[in-house]
């Protein structure tokens, strides 16, 4: 296949999806969830997810692979039904293309909106994960763009299972498939980085020495799901058994997620806090690696180095270090953090005031788990990953981050030289929009 | 001066202009007002623009520069008056920052907020007007942003003598005066371009070539305020008088303008709209070149060529091209815009919502001339640039395109794991926000 004749027709395709009504996106959704469970496309996916769990548990085996990877790769009947359900409920989101964000007169019979609008052709390389192909591609539907897409390597047969299904949605409903774009290889990748004529965002989700190449390699602009080396803060005023409660969610319940917690940052204040959060964890088998005055308190506890702080670990291991207060707290985490999720633990509402206020990450929380830090949990619908950028989008993106907007202007004639301070004003008085 | 230090020391600074309550914010920008407007200071700024002045009438003289960048780059009273007025009115305007753009009910006692917050540091890189410093600066102040800037070089000692003006502003106020960097040179723009862990975004007005540079030589995400090659397409059902002085206003207020018509499309059925457009350009001493159906219609007027479908004069000169129907005027929009301003000219209803709905730029008029498409008429207060990016911020970008926002969520102690199809669920109950 030639990319950049593929991204053509992908650009044209993305004019229809773009122009789709609200009903017939929702219908192309919902027959893409319905294709994903009719049993006969199940058996196809599954025997190809069934090929590259096969050759994934020879590398496995042979030490080149984590189990974690390999878990992420598979797919059965529960995750498909899963995966189908944020389709459907994707499906029965408003449409939110076309939606009116301002809407302004600038003077008598001059109107002034600001509407979302697609972007047009997105790149998208993200890990091992099929069903992440099937969320991206349906949120990409719902903004209305065509997607080139590159999965990880292991899940080369499962992902072209999934793309060809979602292809035969699109033909079904008189749209050209090269709306989806599968890339085979890293040197087609290399290729569409280059197409900045073509492609409007690149979305890349892997490591930070991926995506600092990407950045240094493309015009695109790139919003990137990367590090998420995510910190709870234990205030003096912390409650202890909320504080333990969290911690255990917040490290135990996915460790291999960015969102869940690397670091425990506790004030001299709340070692009761810290006690309760340190039992609780340990009789969750997590590995504490705690800085001298955390071992002093709790002297079984194995001695954390430096690279600890800077370290995100996906895995059952947690870091933790003692601040004379909340201003060390700060500074620990615009030191060592990622800009991803931090949270504190705090009765006191100043000092959590100050924290939220203080902290320039994408998602700062008072009081409760940073694995909240996720499109379906903020009411998103879905997620294409959580934006570690500040530009555009930040935190988890949903829909509303794979749009942009237009102005358009409707008028009976007017002239910018009928305005001065002699002549005509301009009004500028909002109207209700859409949201 | 050592720029990573001063950009070290400005990131510092933005943190302290971040945290400003919206009167002491206000009390900022006014002081920086009544500082322009002060005799002493006055006479000081326009010496140095006077010395900028001197050098660049030997390069007019010369040939090396032209009219219209020396008209740019003279300050006077009047020019230094509007620009204060612009600073008091973003004085004025709401507070934008920590404004709630969304505000959802998770859950009992678990409320997301999602609130516009700055940046960081911004680079922004202009051409020589002393004016856009006064205007950049502002923006920057009311979104809370620190600034490095790099004007034109013609434009130096204007320069440097508004920003140590700013720079007292701050230090009165106890802000670090290092929350503006003047960069003296190109050398430092490039290394600016490679310092992607201090800098948030680029704003990049200049050429395209320029703009490619900036775009290949750095991680930091560029916003362009790049070309302009705007269309008006005068539909059949266009009215005659209200063609030709939408065209007047569109080419002759301000030729150098990016928001000026450079093209103008004419269907089939639109002659006798197109004759009054030729006759009153014609009296404006707009030169004219048409197609081979154009000058069929209007033997006197000069050939165009290929090359003239993609100019942006920047001048007195207008292309003009036969259309057969609305199809052909969007394809070629498509092929030869720059996704800036594109306008059309109808009565008939349907025609308009078809090329409003279709065209994929910035801005889309219907009825209304292109210079429209201005932050200060759209109602922004001011503008930074007109960006012809899709992504983060698109057209005329005020205040709200220097923001970020960050995902605040106040919990009670809440888990992921409290929630799933057997426990607890999500409510997802919208609250009004700001706006």
């Amino acid at each position: 296949m030639n990319l950049r004749e593929s991204l053509l027709a992908a650009r044209a395709a993305a004019r229809r999806l773009a122009l789709l009504s609200g009903p017939e996106r929702s219908a192309l959704l919902s027959d893409f969830a319905a294709g994903l469970s009719q049993p006969e496309n199940q058996r196809t996916v599954l025997a190809a997810n069934a090929e590259d769990m096969a050759r994934a548990r020879e590398e496995e085996a042979a030490g080149r692979l984590s189990s974690a990877l390999v878990k992420r790769l598979s797919l059965d009947a529960k995750k498909i039904a899963t995966t189908v359900d944020g389709i459907s409920q994707l499906a029965r989101m408003p449409e939110l293309v076309g939606r009116t964000l301002t809407h302004r007169i600038l003077d008598h019979g001059l109107i002034l909106k600001r509407v979302s609008s697609p972007l047009g052709v997105l790149g998208v390389v993200f890990e091992a994960r099929p069903d992440a192909l099937v969320q991206i591609t349906s949120l990409a539907w719902k903004s209305g763009n065509a997607v080139a897409l590159k999965g990880g390597r292991e899940a080369a047969a499962s992902n072209r299972a999934l793309a060809a299904l979602a292809q035969q949605v699109l033909a079904k409903h008189d749209i050209d498939p090269r709306a989806i774009v599968l890339l085979e290889d890293r040197a087609e990748v290399e290729s569409l980085l280059g197409m900045d004529d073509l492609v409007e965002m690149i979305i890349a989700r892997g490591s930070s020495p991926f995506i600092r190449h990407v950045r240094g390699h493309s015009r695109i602009p790139v919003m990137a799901h990367a590090d998420g080396i995510c910190h709870v803060y234990l205030h003096a005023s912390a409650d202890a058994d909320m504080a333990a409660r969290i911690l255990v969610d917040a490290k135990c319940s996915y460790p291999a997620a960015c969102n869940a917690v690397e670091t425990l940052l506790w004030d001299a204040g709340a070692g009761a806090a810290l006690d309760a959060c340190v039992k609780a964890l340990s009789e969750q088998k997590v590995e504490l690696r705690g800085c001298a005055e955390t071992c002093k308190r709790h002297p079984q506890m194995k001695a954390a180095s430096e690279a600890d702080w800077d370290t995100e670990y996906g895995d059952l291991v947690l870091s933790i270090r003692q601040v004379p207060g909340i201003a060390e707290a700060l500074a620990h985490i615009e030191e060592h953090g990622s800009s991803h999720t931090d949270a504190i633990v705090a009765q006191d509402a100043e000092a959590a005031g100050r924290f939220l206020a203080e902290v320039d990450s994408a998602c700062v929380f008072h009081n409760a788990s940073t694995r909240f830090s996720d499109g379906y949990r903020f009411g998103l619908g879905a997620e294409v990953g959580i934006s570690t950028d500040k530009l555009h989008a930040r935190g988890p993106v949903g829909v509303e981050g794979l749009c942009t907007y237009r102005w358009l202007l409707h008028g009976r004639g007017q002239c910018t030289t009928d305005y001065s301070p002699e002549g005509r004003h301009y009004i500028h008085k909002d109207l209700p929009s859409d949201g």
